[in-house]
């Protein structure tokens, strides 16, 4: 199952990533301006690779407006790999977008069988975290897909969308995104293509690029969405430009998965649950014996709990270099890397936690 | 191609009606309370069969609130045929009902390549027909699928039912209604299923009756919107009623189509207009000759002229029979039947015709 060299880099679980890059026909991200070098996310190559992106780059360059479009389907826990999107959400506020996600309860009720309600609880701890995370509320538009917006005229026209670009889709282009196709699935599709397009309307931001930040098992929902609005004639759109980024690893190494819950670390474990987690389910790259760590040195990059730092929770590049020699050398040991692993996250989650604490009453105030 | 007898209450066209009513389970309408012995349509059989009627005649007879549910598919001119579900709107608005009125826009883009401009010109003409046979605009609900409310909360309301139904709903079932079907047409589908559900959620009207008038070959919607709205736990509904109308023949004897001008009298034709359609194109239940007519006497059953009057041009019963009587003896030839029936068309178009002109005023201005 765990293949030699499996970090999201390179493979993982089995996606092959340099492979699907090919197959898909988006682009390996290039040098980007300073700005970006400022995320780890973009620094790191975590985001590797995008469409039409360069769009995105001239407006931030020239100050004119622009959206950062993203969704979420509410189900399980929030965990530590959700945040690569909410730490994008956050990067791109601060370089000006107006950050519109769409909760993704429809989608969620036609092919997962969730009710709403369920949907909406689960929702509301998801935006907690993006608040915790440092979203700021009054430069996005967070809304249901089943209940678009308070202006009538800004419903009208989403939904509105939604309807018109069905007669612009085929069954085939269906089956591309859903493999089996169910009316339920169908439905969601076209609406998830008007989530993506509808900030363009005239009743929303109107005529601006947006970026869509997306995993890139996302991507036929993305071509989906971009030759349906190359057809559809009641309005004209700007093609959409969208960046993909690698998965974070699941404990063992594969998927992380919030159906299993030793596969994540979630954002409200306990410090205790942390330790035991990393110390326990964390995939290691060390050797079998103490004696053979510190002959042969060990394998940072199938070793989750440096992927854990690699993705962000180490933010410090001097630093990050450091642990990764140590530990290929074996000066540095698996105990000591997973004792150091621990000790960040924990750090991290303490002030989240009380962050989010305080998130969670804004977040029920203002979506009751 | 005409076939010996085609009047409406036997055969029209090709649609064997008794067929149909065994086919599709629908109730043959059985003795009605009094107050729907004065609408002619309903006296005289027009209306002639139902599901679930007699919900609606408890809520009539009980003062409790009711809904009385139609569209309009916006292609073509406003013809006589039409009016048979007018007529009907109105009748209900006296009985009490709320009437609503969906414009099928978003239908005619999807199903009929038409733009949503092009529709809303043709449904401004439709509505101003209504308003000038008589519909209280005060007492209805007339909308257009692509912009349902100027209420957010209904609108969003009335999409969110569509795409709930959506995972309901089975492939099988949209062959059934569209024969062949493109993602646009099964959209559709779900979308006149809302229409038809959607007053009895809580944004409209809430927990009430609805009925829905509409011509056989309209039941399959019906089957599905029923079908559906038993499936869907996110409300409670109740069945929807139907009543089932013949259609009003078109000159030929054949279907009267808004396509085929010399099919229809439109609601602007010129009394000259009217007079050259039924003299030269109104199908005929008389003798060869004017002898062999005296002789043998005329068929009133196969006549369009008479049919029209019979519709409800002539809205006198006794003087309806005598027609019949006369025509059927040979008494009353061919020229006479045709003469009595454009001077009767004509003086109610007249008087249309100035009621119309107001209606367009009114109406260009509530819909701007």
């Amino acid at each position: 199952m765990v293949k030699e060299v499996f970090n999201p880099w390179e493979v993982s679980g089995d996606i092959d990533y340099s492979k699907l890059v090919k197959k898909f026909g988006i682009t390996p991200m290039k040098e980007l301006p300073k700005i970006f070098t400022e995320n780890v996310l973009f620094r790191r190559g975590v985001i590797f690779a995008h469409r039409d992106f360069p769009r995105i780059l001239e407006a931030i360059k020239n100050k004119k407006k622009f959206v950062m479009m993203t969704g979420l389907m509410p189900t399980g826990k929030f965990h530590i790999g959700h945040m690569i999107v909410a730490l994008q959400m956050v990067f791109y506020q601060k370089l000006g977008a107006k950050v519109y996600i769409a909760v993704a309860d429809l989608e969620a009720y036609n092919a997962r069988n969730q009710s709403l309600e369920e949907s909406k609880k689960i929702a509301l701890d998801y935006i907690s975290n993006y608040v915790a995370l440092g979203l700021d509320l009054k430069k996005c538009d967070i809304y249901f897909q089943s209940d678009r917006s308070l202006e009538a005229k800004k419903s009208n026209s989403y939904y509105r969308l939604q309807n018109l670009l069905a007669r612009h889709a085929t069954f085939a282009e269906f089956k591309a995104v859903y493999g089996e196709i169910t009316p339920g699935k169908m439905v969601s599709a076209l609406l998830q293509a008007s989530d993506m397009l509808h900030a363009q309307l005239p009743e929303f931001e109107k005529e601006c690029p947006v970026v869509v930040p997306v995993g890139i098992d996302q991507d036929p929902h993305l071509r989906l969405a971009r030759d349906l609005s190359k057809r559809i004639k009641t309005n004209k759109f700007t093609q959409l430009s969208s960046t993909y980024h690698y998965f974070m690893p699941g404990l063992d190494g594969g998927k992380m998965s919030a159906s299993i819950p030793t596969s994540y670390i979630s954002m409200e474990d306990s410090a205790s649950e942390v330790k035991k987690k990393i110390n326990k389910y964390a995939f290691s790259g060390g050797k079998a014996t103490l004696e053979e760590h510190r002959e042969k040195g060990g394998n940072p990059d199938i070793d989750v709990s440096f992927q854990y730092l690699k993705f962000f929770f180490e933010e410090d590049d001097e630093k990050l270099k450091e642990i990764e020699e140590n530990y290929r050398s074996g000066k540095m040991t698996t105990g000591e890397l997973k004792a150091y692993t621990i000790d960040k996250i924990n750090s991290f989650l303490e002030k989240h936690q009380k962050k989010l604490e305080k998130a969670k009453k804004i977040v029920r105030e203002k979506f009751a």
